[in-house]
């Protein structure tokens, strides 16, 4: 099979990221197209791309399939991979716990862009102190404990379905990092409430696929440019 | 075959409303729990599910399934009933569209909601306004022009697919009423350049279960506690 084009901005982990896990988890073949040919080649590749186009980045190319949207594009690569469990209710709850996954990265985006996405942080400060404070007291503790119950609904193995990774486990996976990256003192003052989405996070990171990821170049670091940025005045214990 | 459940907010159309038009376009029977129980059965409702719980409503149940998640929702649908497109690139298609009017819808309550989701519109409302400003110069424009390359997209039907209306469709028909009500200013300003889109709309509106549900009590007004809500002060040509 020849390998899939993945387009995304080339210096941020980013939304991305979410699709890099889950490709480098099962060793599937993947070109980071503007990671080779830089970021000039993506903005060409969306210019040049009509009807059914992406909105944005990132999106999957093959064959002349284009599929965007985060979420839409690991459903798709777990059917085409057998990544996926079989049944319709595990498939749709993966689905629903990946969607949930969206609205709390959009949230994370918007507590260092608050007022205006298209703006630098540094106009929008006092905005985005005030949105950090509510997500730091109010969200992230809710989101922690869903996805905790969550994964705590698979007696079976850490994992959230049946005894296996799937795309959503990575996506949790990532979701711990990036939380920590963004509020280190909030997540160590709280993280332990949370045992079994720790313990989907390490399974994940104690994947081989994911070891050798991290291990490699390829794995860019977190940044202030990506949606989880460190920002020290944002976080608080 | 017995009736969905639907549960959601009992006074708004807010994302519950994606859910409501292809039931009722396609004539799928359902009960909108919360309207008939009052929003103290939905509390109880989530209440008492744990393990493979909703996040947030809105979320369907039958027989033992729950699905919540608008776009898993409605793929959901559209697999059980018949009103998907048969081949993968095209039911990947409406995901992807039905995924970028999640994020306009997300975008469209932070505007109300700039800094602190759990507080009120009047404590945030200068930050709203500086919101507000960005989304209409810059955010409905670029959402508006992809819908409309979109739908210009299939040059067979004014549908989104094939010659038939499917649940991204409906999305689009919302999408352009709540910003109507939301900015009428704005709508009225630059709704016409996007004639593709509204064709859309139009097709939508003109389906008859569409009709018969906007004449009917179960449609809810647009009002000030939904997602879309109209604040004069939030709206400028």
């Amino acid at each position: 099979m020849p390998a899939y084009h993945l387009w995304y901005w080339p210096t941020i982990q980013g939304r991305g990221e979410f699709i890099r896990l889950p490709l480098e988890a099962a060793g599937i073949r993947y070109r980071d197209r503007a990671r080779e040919d830089g970021v000039e080649a993506l903005l060409a590749d969306m210019d040049w791309r009509q009807g059914r186009a992406p909105f944005a980045p990132p999106y999957l190319a093959l064959d002349g399939l284009v599929v965007a949207q985060v979420a839409n594009i690991l459903a798709y690569l777990a059917q085409m991979h057998d990544l996926a469990p079989t049944t319709l209710a595990d498939r749709l709850w993966l689905q629903q716990v990946q969607l949930t996954v969206a609205d709390l990265v959009a949230e994370v985006h918007n507590v260092h862009h608050p007022v205006a996405a298209g703006e630098y942080y540094e106009d929008q400060k006092a905005e985005a102190a005030r949105a950090a404070a509510q997500f730091r007291a109010e969200r992230i503790p809710k989101f922690l404990a869903y996805f905790d119950v969550a994964a705590a609904a698979n007696p079976r193995s850490p994992w959230l379905v049946d005894e296996r990774w799937t795309y959503a486990d990575c996506s949790l996976f990532q979701l711990v990092e990036g939380l920590r990256y963004m509020f280190p003192r909030r997540m160590a003052a709280i993280e332990g409430d949370y045992p079994h989405l720790l313990a989907v996070h390490d399974a994940v990171a104690a994947l081989p696929g994911i070891k050798a990821y991290r291990a490699s170049d390829r794995r860019l670091p977190f940044n202030q440019e990506g949606i989880f940025r460190h920002y020290p005045e944002l976080d608080a214990a």
